[in-house]
């Protein structure tokens, strides 16, 4: 296809790509591929996300030089390929002969402009790249760690950041190369856009491997329109798709990749979790083009697709074919297996029910309802047998002293018996069954549950991936109503499932037929736990407290109901405050150290995004203050 | 006590403290009662370790602004305790009225000079302290995540940092603060050290939160010994003891306090591991003072310092008393009890012998002998027949399909058979027992078996530490040794666990009394791993291929043996490293995600300091060619 322009128009393509992180010649293949379509489609510049060659989130793989070395290589492809037309392409650049601040060879997130069978080279820094200059060190991200910057190499020449920081000179012009965080610069002392735009860019291009979260595309929208609209420049921005992982925490990215007009207005260059090649013509002198920007919020569905991508993407990445899920008849594990059922074939999920000495006949019968309705192979393994084995080898074990002597016997306590349970069912029947199914077993805690370390480790906090680990429990409902209404357009997670009292069915304590359940009380704990977690500046139970004093802790943390409602007094409210914090910032991160992966969908998932050391519950000299005299 | 000192002479005192991380108020009142002290002693100046009010290894506790504003009333608790002496303390400076680039309320790591009630001020930043420099992010460092720093201050400034940086004013004349990193200047762009001599200083103070690794304090005085020397200041060293975490991964602090006089000599102001408060005079007109600095590496008798440092420290935090440990008759186990005998009172040290279907009687009555010889507490808890309830339950299962059709069988391997005996110790057993006892259970790992996840989740790998596993499997042994050469001054670790061969004992494969066990060849093993975890440029299979086709893999890995005589020819030293590599980058990291936190010793410790994705095994097109030409 020639594509046919208006004279002095420039025709312009953004590949977003789904990049396999730390797969660098596989990548490249694929870009060469794109390049090669893109000049035989007449287009002048074709864009690849940031990173688009090694990948982004890789933990430390950049201290490897072979990796390193291989990453040369492909951009070398990459430059060679350029015959006729620019590419420009996210790779990590690398100075064999200077070193990093941690000691190691040094490196940097660069962006490459290769036209003809050569890299652009800069007039002032001397690179053939442009360096990233804001280095993000928040979230999951690391940048510092791994990448030299802009601004140390102005510091090494004895000059400030603007001076090294130029647009790259084309056949089209002067282009203004920016990565990723360059143009998130509200909180930095200098806005690299500005800069290059004051430099005589003709447009910008943001390359980025921007990760999914709930609602960052509105603030996005309006961050990039107004630098657009500041700058008076076109600003090209390429997102990649597909999932990358920082071990704990796993982060599925939307492309969604977009081209602001600097007028106001915007062309979508890609749909959202899809490889998507497309091409927009930046008109001559500047004129507006696209569709007025109107940001709009994520909704239940945007989440539940990102859901669906994570664990598509994760499966695929390390060859998980079949699943085991644990079905209790309770919301989670029913959300889980739904989720899973649209991603595996019906002969590669396995649902297991697995009653105990306190499962309900509903629980059961709600689980086998939902077994049927997805249509995965399902079967009841009970656990009675197994925990009598082990409370009779351990309760009244006796022990043996020094010289052979009696020491005593081991007793089990009534909590110890839950977690008993618990861990039968994860680490041991689910752990088997899926290896003798062939495949991985799935943790389906929710982001409250992990919160406060509500569950049992090696038993329900185990699995390959907790799905839902990033969703609180309103949120597990939302998506599960979204799926029933839209996605199978059939309730098949049956209704009762939704209406069942959640209980963990581990005691008489927690019947479900009598009403009882988990000690949780949705959604207050919720956002609670939300502005414990969540909150850019974390709130802590003295804020709580201040809040409750004052009367507002309903508006601070988004409850709709009241307060007063579920506590009867001050007392009975900084009970259960406390209860819930020391399980949070106590064995709740000894939980979390040994917690399977996330897919992180919130603005602070559990794991690299929410890092914690085992400190045990702080509660500072004024709350207790505070707390004598609210309770006074 | 009053001390009297030549004229002109100074007497700076060192506090040696152990910092509790997350507890600003508990540090400051210890803090509170040196200062009383130092200025009943007639000291002039009392200095505290970097971040002594919160602590250094928090997480993102910065992130909370009631922990912030906590640490900065301690700060000022200090501040008023400042009549008639300088106090110089590190803690967290806060600037509510500007952001970070994170966009948080600006934090420094800062040192606080405080005397007569006043804080020193900066004639530059106007801050009423100095902010810290150079940020590590490499490690476990993520300072570039948590603090502002006087480089991006230089940006906001519109100027250079060697004009932010500029020694305090006091009434002992100008004085460089440094923290930590600050001193370790070699691999940026400026020295802090030597700006601050410029200036005028008459001595440098270095705070550090600096924790142990083995040989670091051979390089460090090297460094800083050099650096006093090149300023020809006293340069006084104050340094943390303790024990912090950052999750997956706890340090320990070893203090090791010390001033340089700047002639290449120096007096020790603190053992190790131990808190110390020392007093040294600063000779009058910069004369020479200490012996000789003479670096010395560090033996395996400051390994199990640390260890055992490590395991006490980390049990007081957390309010542990009672511990269990799997004892197999292995020396991993062995070790880990002997460690814990060490710090547990006998009857809070329960020891279990778990035999399965494959336990021999030799190992079995070594680990009888081993409790013996411990005198903790002791039984035997044989899993056969949990074991083949499971096998019972799980093999020959029947499922059920869609509209309860009958849907295959599942069957359970061989591995599976050894998984589900691992895990029937760790995950049922272990914990149960642990929980009867009151207290936790071990996790038994070494840093080979952690690599190459040569063990079970659930299983062996599993616990509330693991207590070994930054060690490799010869540094196991030469632990075992010295503590029943020197710890026990007798043969606690009986010699028949250091003779027999090492077998996870879990099928007929493994049977030791036949000479059978584990697949791992050690050392072999440890140095080829050690080169793919350890090494600063970390090696892949393509260095490690090229070294082996070049002669010179012995001496690159330091292997002492010949790598020949393992492997009778190429093909099959690629398939054992093939083999190996393809399990540290394929399940070794999933089982890392769910591991047990580490004591980290060595300069690359599993967890947070060795980042990582699930990559799967990367193999580059380089290393493919080699393997063809070596293998034809």
């Amino acid at each position: 296809m020639q594509t046919h322009t208006q004279e002095g128009a420039v025709n312009v393509r953004l590949v977003q790509l789904e990049v396999l992180p730390g797969r660098p010649e596989a990548n490249t293949r694929r870009m060469l591929d794109a390049v090669a379509q893109a000049r035989a489609d007449g287009v002048a510049l074709v864009a690849f996300p940031e990173l688009a060659v090694p990948g982004y989130l890789l933990g430390d793989m950049w201290d490897r030089p072979a990796f390193l070395r291989a990453c040369e290589a492909c951009g070398e492809r990459l430059r060679e390929a350029s015959q006729g037309i620019i590419v420009v392409f996210g790779n990590v650049a690398v100075d064999w002969n200077k070193r990093g601040e941690d000691g190691r060879v040094r490196r940097y997130n660069a962006l490459f402009f290769a036209e003809n069978g050569r890299f652009c080279v800069s007039a002032v820094t001397r690179l053939p790249f442009v360096s990233k200059t804001l280095l993000p060190n928040y979230r999951c991200f690391d940048d510092a760690r791994h990448f030299f910057d802009t601004r140390r190499l102005a510091l090494e020449h004895g000059t400030t950041p603007d001076r090294m920081i130029e647009p790259m000179q084309t056949s089209l012009g002067l282009i203004g190369g920016l990565l990723c965080e360059d143009a998130w610069d509200t909180d930095y002392a200098f806005s690299p856009a500005k800069i290059l735009a004051h430099k005589g860019s003709r447009f910008l291009i943001n390359a980025s491997c921007s990760p999914f979260t709930g609602d960052k595309n509105h603030k996005r929208n309006r961050v990039f329109n107004q630098l657009a609209c500041d700058t008076g420049l076109p600003l090209l921005y390429v997102n990649t798709v597909g999932v990358q992982d920082i071990g704990k925490t796993v982060y599925m990215f939307d492309g969604a990749s977009c081209v602001y007009d600097g007028h106001g207005h915007a062309v979508q260059a890609g749909p959202p979790f899809e490889e998507a090649v497309a091409t927009v013509v930046l008109p001559a002198n500047g004129a507006a083009f696209g569709e007025p920007v109107a940001p709009r919020r994520d909704s239940t569905a945007a989440l539940a697709q990102a859901l669906e991508c994570g664990v598509r993407g994760l499966m695929r990445r390390l060859g998980i074919r079949r699943v085991v899920v644990g079905i209790s008849g309770g919301i989670d594990s029913a959300l889980t297996a739904a989720l899973y059922s649209r991603i595996v074939a019906p002969e590669d999920l396995l649902l297991l029910n697995l009653p105990g000495p306190f499962s309900s006949q509903t629980t059961r019968g709600l689980a086998r309802r939902l077994a049927e309705a997805l249509g995965g192979r399902y079967a009841e393994v009970p656990i009675t047998a197994a925990v009598e084995l082990t409370r009779g080898q351990i309760d009244h074990l006796p022990l043996i002293g020094p010289g052979g002597t009696p020491a005593g016997t081991l007793t089990l306590g009534p909590l110890d018996l839950e977690n008993i349970q618990a861990r039968d069912r994860g680490g041991r029947v689910l752990a088997a069954a899926a290896a003798a199914f062939g495949g991985v077993f799935t943790c389906n805690a929710n982001k409250a549950e992990i919160t406060v370390g509500y569950g049992t480790l090696y038993g329900d906090i185990c699995g390959w991936l907790a799905a839902l680990g990033d969703l609180w429990k309103e949120q597990v409902y939302a998506v599960a109503r979204h799926l029933n209404a839209e996605g199978f357009k059939r309730p098949v997670i049956p209704e009762g499932i939704f209406t069942v009292t959640p209980s963990a069915e581990l005691s008489a304590a927690q019947a479900v037929d009598e009403g009882k359940g988990d000690p949780l009380i949705y959604p207050y704990h919720d956002k609670l736990f939300r502005a414990w977690v969540e909150r850019w500046e974390r709130a802590t139970p003295e804020d709580i407290l201040e809040w409750y004093a004052a009367g507002e802790l309903e508006g601070r943390i988004g409850y709709e109901g009241k307060v007063a409602a579920l506590f009867p007094d001050a007392r009975t409210f900084v009970a259960d405050l406390e209860r819930w914090w020391n399980l949070y910032q106590g064995l709740g991160v000894a939980k979390r150290i040994q917690a399977p992966p996330v897919l992180a969908v919130s603005r602070r998932a559990f794991g690299f995004d929410h890092r914690e050391a085992q400190l045990g519950p702080w509660l500072s000299d004024r709350y207790q203050d505070l707390r004598a005299l609210v309770t006074a």
